[in-house]
């Protein structure tokens, strides 16, 4: 009897392969707060981060990217017009957009400037729980940019925010839910010390971007990407002595995270 | 007979376990060069860090925090109106602003602007005493952002500004000096390595924050966060092997700091 | 017989003594990703980091200056015009100025804003092969910001670009090429590892400005520089576990680089 989550393991793995192989070009037009961190996580991954926000260029960038992350996490006018024509762009190319609401929920400007990105069409997005809640516009309030769900509350509406729009949607926290609307799957990898430094979901969609670069099953990918984020996470925890020692520890560890590790911990089910 | 030094530290501990305990949202305004690492420094302290800076939220996101930390170091026009906005929206609320002068002195643009938030009626001015003195017309110059300054030497101007706005004055550098204009504090702790590095000074500005979200004493709040950070430092300076790991370092020790430990080496003595 | 390369060994080191003298203000205008990361490089070397893009500071700043450093790295038009401003303070001082055209290939915006500052009248033009062949209008593609050729690939195109401008030309990557357009160097120092994290390059740009700031020959400043931050790199990276780990023991060998191992190291060869 074949078992879909060590099958999904096993395409997890397979993807991470070609991200090393293919080094995809992943742009992102991401918040201050992260910029640096992410492109080391992208690098460490073995995708190739290029940071652009400038309406000027976006149409140019764009057009040399495997994939377009886009993250709200540090908003203002100017760069919502440059997501927006950057979004337009990938999507004229079909090119796969990930988007990150961050702190959708905590304030009118972030919750709509998700919602408009979201009309755009994009392939992947992913948030924690209340985010996802706040941008189904199902009532949630956001406490700043720390969620105040759980990821199962937001189960049944990921699931309906997914069909309605043909996306795949990702909440991530103390366990991860991926969903294509029909499709849903669990992941339980990763470590709380995940939510005790900066950057960590952000860093989970940028690599959802990289994994989307170089895989067309969008579903996968962004399970791929869960998978081997959370692995590496839990995999630096365990010698961890603090959240500061930490940081570089998880990009040591994705760096050098191999298949066998990955197919050994990866813990998906299928629901 | 009772040792205020004592009790101003067994308070700092005390402040620091409401930290842990209530996770306040911080809200900062703050410099682009520090973050990263002013989110992680509040994460690891037990805060909940948000960074947002756009006039169209600042409403929202400053109505769902315990405090405001305006930092100017990477200051432009639409920054300004932003944290004009969110002080605005800050003391009609009463909600304790701490205000970073960085650079103050440098600039005209820098000086006026710090002058100008200052009289939106903040809680606590913490710079070193380069800005201390700038901001106070006290005609000084600055190099850049680093202080040509002792503490000592922006004492009696701290205390008159301190009178004059009914604020409290946070002068940092090789001791830290606290003042509300009667009161005085002067704490000994931390380590020159700290200013070997970048963003040490608006961490703690930012530390303050947090401190001020739980404490209605702004004056214990100040000292408080000035005297654990320091001894966070001086613990982390102990095992370092230069700049680059104490920063990660600086997190971990922050992360783990008990209150023995504070009590211990708190070095807080009034004047 | 006198052994140039040993000449230029000797030189670099001096040059670093007296960064860590006289601790001079460097003015960067560089990218979001890294500014952290620079100014903390900046401090490691001995230097005095300040960043600011304002227009309405940018006169006072860059007087306060002893070099200014420029990167297109992260590029918006409001940024465009105070780097502008800067550039023409700079040459009314005779300030040197470094000029990072990151990106530059990748798109117009990049590729125009570089040269449009660069005919200000700069002192180093410090780029990867790619960005130094697209701003000398030699038709290379960038890859985003990683560059798609050899240094050797650049040589010729920067010692015409470096002729015709009069200013230095630095092409940086498995192997550093410094030339004045006559003269030419060689440097074979650094690790593949610093490839592997992001802002290594902008590093070099930041290293140049403090090296420019205390030695009048540019040219010896710029093959200082490289030589300088690829021996700190190289010896960094032999124990590192990771490029996570390999960031912060970056800046621990910046600090601790002294000027045997300099002369010990360094693999400089004149053409």
């Amino acid at each position: 009897m074949e078992n879909p989550g060590r099958k999904a393991a096993e395409k997890s793995a397979k993807i991470l392969e070609a991200i090393r192989e293919k080094h995809p070009l992943v742009h992102n037009i991401t918040n201050y707060v992260v910029m640096n961190f992410t492109a080391n996580v992208l690098l460490a991954l073995g995708a190739s981060p290029v940071m652009a926000h400038a309406v000027e260029e976006m149409e140019e960038m764009v057009g040399l990217a495997g994939a377009l992350v886009i993250n709200i996490g540090t908003l203002s006018a100017p760069w919502v017009d440059g997501m927006q024509k950057a979004a337009e762009a990938a999507r004229k190319r079909s090119i796969p957009i990930v988007l990150d609401p961050v702190g959708a929920g905590a304030t009118r400007f972030r919750t709509e400037t998700a919602r408009r990105l979201m009309r755009e069409g994009i392939s992947v997005l992913r948030g924690n729980a209340s985010e996802v809640l706040a941008v189904a516009g199902a009532g949630a309030a956001t406490k700043g940019v720390d969620s105040v769900h759980g990821t199962e509350a937001a189960g049944s509406v990921a699931r309906e925010l997914a069909s309605n729009h043909r996306m795949i949607v990702a909440v991530t926290g103390a366990e991860d839910f991926v969903t294509d609307g029909a499709r849903a799957a669990r992941i339980a990898n990763g470590d709380p010390l995940m939510g005790r430094i900066t950057g960590t979901g952000c860093a989970a969609s940028a690599i959802t971007g990289a994994f989307c670069a170089v895989e067309k099953d969008v579903f996968a990918a962004a399970v791929g990407a869960l998978t081997v984020f959370g692995i590496a996470g839990e995999i630096a925890a365990v010698t961890h002595p603090g959240p500061g020692s930490f940081q570089p520890l998880l990009l040591d560890k994705l760096d050098t995270l191999d298949c066998a590790t990955i197919q050994n911990r990866a813990k998906i089910t299928f629901l």
